[in-house]
């Protein structure tokens, strides 16, 4: 019964074992992470088009129910950037944004995202986002980029534009670019130019100085509140709100609301979707995560119970005025070089955030939107990277043909059918493959007991045997390729007397492949040529012996391929 | 140039081999086929919906262009029972049966059925009937069966009913079941009763009277055609006609008459999912039999030349006042049985069905719908079969499921929805199981090089290393999956050193399981364990070299996994 405890409910294993060294460990990576998240969960909220308290909101509640149900140790949950770009795809496409019901539709996207990977979880269905692949991933991660990049420019140069996919986009802010409000632009490129400097030109000068690459990692990431807090008092020193800056201004001083999502059938219909991209894509993210972080420690991740603890939070996402949150790459890397051992140091950044949520709100009131855009994109920048390209090229084409389905697909139509059809192909093309696969006629090669493909190997063979390999399961995809390929082969040669199927690289034979086997038998019989197998696998042996067929098939089953070929020539003689 | 033309054109091929005994063969094949399609085109027409000369039309220029394009000596193309079910229902959704709208849709299905089959042909894309399974197949005929024959009993009682899944057609049914005209419910019955014997009964007496099994089954073949001579004659001679008995009636004298489809955006959209399905469906029924006609004389089928033959009759079809048609299993027999030796034979059918369309119309004026219904229900009632279902639960529950579903889904929503949840189940079925592959940890068995599952046999381990053996290649949908499981294996044994993963049965790594293998080696680096490969294929192995995965491996790549242990054990002490 504990144990089983202890599978739901991770908390109760490391609480156990808690300690004053972990304590104060966890308490001063929660501080550094506090610093770092305020600025960007503004960012982020104001990324999927809530108003900026909703991304301090998403990142109270959800932290803490993680720290309860997740396994791993150092995940930070709150908003993330491609989750908030894809609820901000969502719901825009159903409610206007900067309304309450945008708002209240943001609740619903968490509230049906956590339940599905509830469910998903308590189901076992975790495999589900493995058909996900890394280079489709890859793909719209680097797409999402540039969409989010190209959709902060209009905060950066104070401009409106719409759009969901990089045409519409581009068109929107040539259309409106003659509005620049031009100290808005200056603020805009001086932030995201010093952000890039503290990145590049930053960091190496920091290690010169002899500190360690965790700790330059660490105070490179806070950058983002030197800027927040120069711009801030730049904008109330110089009156530039007056002058067409647009700031952030009141944001209430409260903890988070609690909040109630709308469940109305109809929209639940039109989130249904969304919320189940949204899910796979946010669960991924931060699995990955979670498994590279626990590696350096030796630690287990439970995926099922990874999709239980996103899932938790998520709901609690809906509950308090949040969005829909994921475990964040960036933030879990500086809660790890910060020194976070426990879910603690999350609980403890929560009480930060609630901290900040209560008491400091007001000191962000001249905060210029241009300069949390300008944190999005330095941030969302590193994430793109088109060598995935380059690479899946020279490895294989087609899991380049679905890196650039997926880039293309995000850019020109969105997140959504981006995602879709990446999936869609990846699983087309694995099909294809695998309904036709490698067949190689075999041969001996002379003085051993290998049979190798004839076609790259001098071997010797006997024209009235033909050994076909073949280098695939049969399952109903590719049973019928195997009878055209027998068929035709014997059709064309009258020599051949008998056909020996090599089974070594078969681990599975389904009802289709073995219905075709019968029927390859039975016209193999018709043309008078026997059939033979060889080299059957254990647990395919097991499942063909509790049939028929191997009593009906006119030859025989030999344990390996030297003996087939030895048995059949001696009977000739 | 030639051998090009002979592939598109096989006739070309034949042709010229064509000689006097040949002739003579075919011409009586043609006879038989002839006699024994008359009922049956009547009848699949009326199952279709449509006039009972569109039967006889769409066996003309259908059969004439298979013998010019298709691969199979022995195949006879025309209106069968699924494809002519599935017309009726694509059709009448969309248009009221009995009007001019619907003959034209029919017409546009056909047409489009042709397209598809012929693009498929083009692009030889004939792999993707192959994701039809067998046991999905055979579910599917067998509810389809059912069907068909529900909706002809109506006209064995001669009621109105209506409906296109068996509930609806039952419930239909009992609500007409008052109005049952009784002489027509004789003859239907006594008409259904007659053909089941001669099926049952007949076959062996003839057998007895020393027949043999080939011209026995020509002969009860040909048992529809007694009954309609009778049944007709009985009506003509009676005035049933005026007793409420329905009757064919009026049928044009005619040839074919050349047609146009309708190709209004509208229809051609409502209509492209059924078209698709009718091609697939009819592209399986056909190729199958036609694989299994050219075993017995040792002959070649080409299946993407078939779908060329295929559309090219679909298209004749449509331009001559026909429906879509395939390769049938009945007629094809029949032709084969009774001595057909090219498709030449299928010219002469042509012919044959030309001058009855032209000359005997008038004698089936009297011939009762209930004779027709009693030949199709006979015919379909043999294509349901069970059996298929304890097959499947017997060999696989994956199988099982999947003919159920199919199963149950037609009978319940209708034949387009039962074949693609079918197909879209064993799909699913299929990368689920592909996403759990069998993981075997594995060790030495004594005094061999072997090495086998540490579960299953007694075998020699050794507690720093693990050696993992994978029965699956590694594909996107299983890669995540490995990692976990080599992760939480090392993660849960501090003594473990090396981890081996033996490659034996992985046939091909693509990019996402190159990057969980990047990943899995990153990761076991953190935990201070190397990383090892052995048995690695050969092409498998040239994909790896030209990546610098294996530069970054922490391990080495060994011939042989008993290579590999000995190696490491030696460099341990």
């Amino acid at each position: 019964m504990k144990t089983d405890l202890t599978r739901f409910l991770p908390i109760l294993k490391w609480g156990q074992e808690y300690n004053r060294s972990a304590l104060s460990n966890d308490l001063v990576a929660a501080l550094i992470v506090t610093i770092m998240l305020i600025p960007q969960s503004l960012a982020y909220a104001l990324l999927a088009g809530l108003p900026p308290e909703a991304g301090l909101y998403a990142s109270i509640a959800p932290i803490l129910l993680y720290a309860i149900f997740g396994t791993s140790r150092s995940l930070a949950v709150g908003p993330v950037a491609v989750v908030s770009l894809m609820t901000a795809a969502a719901l825009s496409h159903i409610v206007e944004q900067g309304t309450m019901g945008y708002a209240v539709a943001a609740l619903s996207l968490a509230a049906l995202s956590g339940l599905i990977l509830l469910g998903m979880g308590l189901f076992r269905l975790g495999f589900v986002a493995n058909f996900l692949s890394h280079p489709v991933i890859s793909g719209f991660i680097t797409a999402s980029g540039i969409i989010i990049a190209a959709s902060q420019i209009k905060h950066i140069l104070g401009v409106n534009a719409d759009g969901h996919n990089l045409l519409e986009l581009v068109i929107s802010l040539g259309q409106h670019l003659s509005e620049t409000n031009w100290i808005t632009a200056i603020i805009g490129i001086l932030a995201t130019g010093f952000l890039f400097w503290v990145r590049k030109g930053l960091k190496p000068v920091l290690q010169k100085m002899g500190l360690s690459s965790g700790i330059t990692g660490v105070l490179v990431k806070t950058g983002p509140v030197a800027v927040v807090v120069v711009t801030t008092l730049a904008v109330w020193g110089f009156n530039l709100a007056d002058k067409g800056v647009k700031i952030v201004g009141e944001v209430p001083q409260s903890l988070p609301p609690l909040t109630l999502p709308s469940f109305s059938p109809d929209l639940l219909g039109q989130l249904l979707l969304p919320a189940f991209l949204i899910s796979i894509i946010g669960f991924v993210e931060s699995i990955s995560v979670a498994q590279t972080l626990a590696a350096k420690r030796r630690q287990r991740i439970d995926p099922d119970q990874e999709l239980i603890g996103l899932g938790a939070a998520n709901i609690g996402a809906s509950l308090t005025g949040g969005f829909p949150v994921t475990g964040g790459f960036s933030r879990s890397v500086v809660n790890f070089d910060a020194g976070a051992e426990t879910p603690a140091a999350g609980a403890f950044t929560a009480v930060g955030l609630a901290i900040a949520a209560l008491a400091l709100t007001p000191l962000i009131y001249f905060l210029p939107k241009a300069t949390l855009a300008a944190t999005i994109i330095v941030a969302v920048l590193s994430l793109v990277d088109f060598s995935i390209l380059k690479r899946s090229w020279n490895y294989s084409k087609a899991d380049f043909s679905a890196v650039l389905t997926t880039i293309l697909v995000t850019l020109g139509l969105g997140v959504e059918a981006g995602v879709s059809a990446g999936v869609g192909l990846s699983i087309l093309l694995h099909l294809y493959r695998s309904s036709k696969p490698h067949i190689a006629e075999v041969g001996q090669v002379p003085g051993t007991e290998h049979y190798r493909n004839i076609l790259r190997h001098d071997v010797l063979t006997d024209s009235s045997i033909v050994t076909l390999r073949v280098d695939e399961s049969l399952y109903f995809a590719n049973a019928r390729y195997l009878e055209d390929k027998i068929q035709n082969r014997v059709a064309d040669d009258k020599n051949v007397r008998h056909v020996i199927l090599q089974c070594s690289a078969i681990n599975e034979i389904d009802l289709s492949a073995l219905e075709s086997l019968e029927a390859i038998n039975e016209r193999l019989k018709a043309m008078d040529v026997t059939l033979h197998l060889s080299e059957v696998k254990g647990p395919v042996m097991d499942r063909l012996k509790a049939q028929s067929f191997l009593k009906e098939m006119s030859g025989e089953v030999f344990l390996s391929q030297f003996e087939a070929e030895q048995k059949l020539k001696a009977a000739q003689h």
